[in-house]
């Protein structure tokens, strides 16, 4: 089945990102994960992104803050998806950083960019993006959505007892 | 085949929105596309958002401006991929409130966002999106790469002649 | 007598959105207090939005945070005044995103935009509206702003005591 | 009949302000209108704050751009509802400050505050107002509202033809 | 001799304003403070705008936070300089707020606007200003200049040693 | 008398800063004007700002863009008040770099800072500094705002001819 | 002798970059000019970056805009010093985006980067590079610099005829 | 050898300086530190930039906070290539001014501008400058890079164990 990868530029990334991998998990979809930092090792970023679509990948996560330039590079070698997570890293200026180097991207290169440390919203969006193929996922999502309405509901009817 | 649903907010939004509808039928896939504004049609904008899955619909490409509710809407009722489109209309606070009111979703509900007027990536990205289940629109994505780096190549060997 | 509804798109919103409640109290003014989540209870959001002038409510105050589009979709489907109250929530980027997503409405569809986190305004709008067609209640507003002079008057002539 | 009278601070906000006039008389509802600075002419703000409530007015609109004072020191005076348009005027940085300095009222003296250059929905916001007590008006909001819709779908209609 | 008048929108803003204070009193000259909310005392602060060129004073310093309307309408009753100290309060926007509805004052009606939370330059700018006919605070103005750099001298003869 | 310097960074900051020179005249205040260029004149920059208070001149107008230093420097030099105005120069990012590096100075060096491009009120201020002890001058500001007043009346008895 | 490359993302970056060309020009320094897209020839872009250093070249400067990966992607492959220019493309927002994605580098790969569209500071910096271990390029940058002034002495003399 | 020299507007600005100082001590590069204010010690100032590159220095680093205006102050008058640290004062407002006023140098007047307090980047950064003309410490820089790539690659094979 699909997997998704899910990539960060710094292992202090890791307890932003590790949303995607824990809602990844909930939707029983395989995740693979590692640390691929465009500005340390570009070598290993070129060999992900070229090779992302020919090992079973069909969605990619890229997560980094700062001048965060990963997911754009990734998007700019793989011919798949790429979601981008702004991380608000501590060397960011309160995020804007972060979100403005991924949302950016010029015409030809998308980047799916999703809120700022919203990993678990690029993970939920990996999997709709499989879903949306896969009749089995789109239940899942579907279901998962309905969860998310009984939990409200729930708070509400606490709240008016 | 998969279909990709263009909504906008507003019939103004259609010279930005253009651009995916173009990309789109370059690379083969069919489209549908429509205005439904969450704030002056809300039942269609349920009504849309609730069947669009069932309607052989696989991406969403939702654009609006300003206070730009209807990527967000249409994610909140549909489990398919959303991608927004802040489009920097008229009444813009230069495009700050139409990438912010669609990129800073919450918890559980993402919206994939490109860049401000970028319906063309918006295309790519739902084009993407069908590419990861389905090999022959991957392969124009690969393709579709090589013309872009073609083309620079082209503009620089004419600038160095 | 006219009740003022007060909704929030999460439980998370109501430490910020009580000062609202206790206010309208402190005015003699009825509420009803609930959750509805634009995104995750879409269908409450509608059944609340269309109805609620029907149900002896004059004013809705709603509050959100982030991606806020709670208080531009009731307004988009009820008659009524609605204010919106911007809440810098953990996942706002500076309370930018909840305030530019609640005031930036489009034309045709308003929302009465309070500070960020302004709950207490909030709910002094809602008295004002009502007081604006009732004498009794727009004397208590002329009473309160009376006694807000009075306070810094006190802590005036305490200062150079 | 209720009346609604609209401030401004400079003869120059008037191409901004005039569409206010516009909708409510389109709603059948009698204004005044006048060039009250908060800076150039204190002594008519105190005296048009301190009595708009004693003569016959009912929601007061107030326009202003830069570092705009009228909104926010009218409604110090006022018991009033005060709405407040940040006009974006030839001395405002993008409309951050007429934006800020009208929206980011203390706590007890709110204003009603619309999108930069929202003229026309503070005029649809003092209408619901008054439409919160009074069925005629109310009515009249649903008809607009019912008007918005049908342009849409029209759009729509000619869109898909 | 000349009198600087210190004024701030609430009893909040002292921790900031007492450094105006503190620095004034360092210059001998003498101050007299008082708390005047534009929003919550409008009469007291007329009465204190219009009247205080009759008292002895020649230099107005006024302190506010988030919609700061208390420096621009004294300065619009005042033909005093009138200097602002935009004050980070705790409802403000991380100080623009404070910033810009002090700062971007329309023509005719200055305000010399300090650093945000700068009280201490506000009062040295204030014995600028009664240093700019007086040539005893003017040397004192030299001697103070003359202390920051010897400060830095030692700091560097210390960091150096 | 008391005489006024108006200096600039750059000669196309004339444009603006002539605003600073003809209110200045209008109210029979002395004005020397000069291009004194922080980045490219050290030396000039150095000598006149060392040297102002020794020459009769009470008051220094200083007006650049982008990272504008000339303000900030001439008043660590000069013991005068020096009143800061920043230019939206072409190579300003909207105005704000302008803002920021004139308005935000550390303790013990203050800058006067009126708003963007704000040269008249720049003029306007220096004298009002010049009347704090000088009752001629005084009398002419309290006339100039009573002629602001004036055509505020004005344009409001047109308005409701 | 050292040799300046001087490397944009698209020839849309043309007209801004050409001032750096020019400077360098004047400095009498090499340059080299060539297209190298991040996103669309990454192996271009690994290929240059990865060999500038041996051969001949001294400085890169490189310009882009919007989410413009270039300059930090050239930093993290070369061990040579590399100078950014934010470009404000037609896709930029008001230039920040370009400006943060450029300036803000992880600890470990400095970019240089200088004001938005600032490629002749670029240039400039290039020489001073240079010039740091080069006699004569040094003695050209004093020469330069004196240029600088004699202009603004000029221009201020013209003024004061 | 090549000589950096590293200032700071403040004593307190040394908990960020230090990095770069740390830094160039690992690349074996000698550095002269001292506190410079640019608004407390003008002739200090004065007498630093334009003798620094008679004394065997290279490079100049220069950090600053709020309206930071060292670092340009020091371009104005040195033909040495000056890299700029905007330092996250405690009185800037999010490190917004610090960034602007060192960033956006006029035309003719370069400063290589770092990230926020990204001084350790500023020293690598002098490095690379020296090491343009100098094999030794070029190779240093590779071999930097190389650890850098190295810390990645360990951390990425401890997470996959």
């Amino acid at each position: 089945m699909s997997k998704v990868a899910i990539v960060m530029g710094s292992v202090s990334d890791m307890p932003v990102m590790q949303e995607a991998i824990d809602i990844l998990k909930q939707f029983g979809i395989d995740t693979e994960v590692d640390i691929v930092s465009a500005h340390r090792t570009p070598e290993k970023l070129f060999d992900f992104s070229k090779n992302a679509h020919n090992k079973g990948i069909s969605v990619i996560i890229a997560g980094a803050g700062g001048a965060a330039h990963l997911p754009g590079m990734v998007a700019s070698m793989s011919p798949l998806p790429v979601i981008g997570v702004p991380v608000k890293s501590s060397n960011s200026i309160d995020g804007w950083d972060s979100v403005l180097s991924i949302l950016q991207m010029p015409g030809g290169v998308p980047v799916a960019t999703v809120a700022l440390n919203g990993a678990k919203n690029a993970g939920i969006l990996a999997a709709q993006i499989i879903g949306s193929s896969n009749k089995t996922v789109l239940d899942k999502i579907i279901n998962y959505k309905e969860g998310l309405k009984q939990a409200v509901l729930d708070a509400s009817a606490k709240l008016n007892k």
